[in-house]
């Protein structure tokens, strides 16, 4: 049973990994069609978003299945519930994407009011904190999960940077406001997904080391 | 041992009522600072969050040790893992209570640009679900947890009216695009908490009937 479990346990890593995947490339299509203007890229985002709904219930009742079959003991049993978790926070990127993709679909409507620079900058920073904390999941990586906690900052500022520069354009000019508002909550969305790979990054530390980080409390 | 675990499960119980209603406080103290322009009620809304933060990790710890000392079934098992899961959501509901108070803080800096009527409205109805969706889980009540799942409509229409409405405000007079913003993103809060309720709802209605109605999906 010991070695059967060990499998399980790869089984329901390669389920997450997979579902992590699908929702990753829901981001980058989602925002690759707001930065092209090319709307055939959205089809795919709400098509993945079904898979990504179904292997969030199939993680769940595996998860469930796991702990009442196998009872699982310190480590295995930490790993099992980051796993419960880590789904949560995989299907809300699932979530997001579609918001973006949705806005996306406002805002191929009207004309650009200027080239995107900072909200595809924070895509690519956002999506490499989820790639990142998926990957410590797997490698048991403390030192990249933790990485990943320090680029949340980055994020806040640029999603800062984004809302001053927007609300410049329209002060001056009215026509502009619900363009830009789309483009205020793409930026929204992204810091969004930051916070689901933080989330991610501090399960999988007190996955590994059996300590909770959060809130900087230390745990009994 | 039984009769042990069952104590320990009330404990549960008892514990994310305890923060749910330190939760519930937040909310309803962060929206009557704005609604009533009283800056001194967010105090506590800050000081709360500390103790939901803290209970968040105490949650976390007991359902782990359920898990390994008593390796519960069925029925039990789904409680101890809702319990995870409504624990998640319960602190989130705090985190959205502070991001109410710091745009309330911004808000109150400010002239008022009208009366709150929908944003007061929207936040009665979320609180409602709130307490609704605890309140199903303490008395396993699955129709009071659906009936939670049906508001979430009203919710979005609300938000889509207080969107609308001050999209007004700000075409005819940019200079209130600042207040307005916050307005909205308040609104957008409300909109989460709501959420949340609702996924707290899905759990209770998994835990009692062991299927899964999320993304109306059926369980093998």
């Amino acid at each position: 049973m010991e070695r059967k479990f060990d499998e399980e346990l790869k089984e329901l890593s390669g389920m997450l990994m997979k579902m992590g995947s699908l929702a990753q490339t829901m981001i980058h299509k989602s925002i690759k069609a707001l930065a092209d203007r090319d709307r055939s890229l959205l089809k795919d985002v709400y098509t993945l978003e079904e898979s990504v709904n179904v292997m969030h219930v199939e993680i769940d009742d595996f998860c469930l299945k796991l702990l009442a079959l196998r009872q699982p003991q310190a480590g295995d049993l930490r790993m099992v519930t980051a796993a419960i978790k880590i789904n949560t926070d995989l299907e809300r990127l699932g979530d997001q994407a579609v918001n973006i993709a949705q806005r996306t679909e406002s805002l191929l409507e009207r004309p650009a009011i200027k080239p995107l620079v900072d909200i595809p900058r924070e895509s690519t920073i956002a999506q490499k904190m989820v790639n990142d904390s998926l990957d410590a999941f797997i490698k048991k990586d403390v030192k990249l999960a933790e990485d990943v906690l320090t680029r949340d900052d980055t994020i806040d500022d640029i999603n800062n940077q984004v809302f001053r520069e927007l609300l410049t354009y329209m002060m001056s000019d009215h026509t502009t406001i619900p363009i830009a508002f789309d483009l205020i909550f793409v930026s929204k969305n992204l810091e969004r997904i930051a916070d689901h790979a933080t989330n991610i990054a501090e399960d999988v530390i007190f996955m590994v080391i059996g300590k909770d980080i959060r809130h900087h409390l230390a745990i009994k």
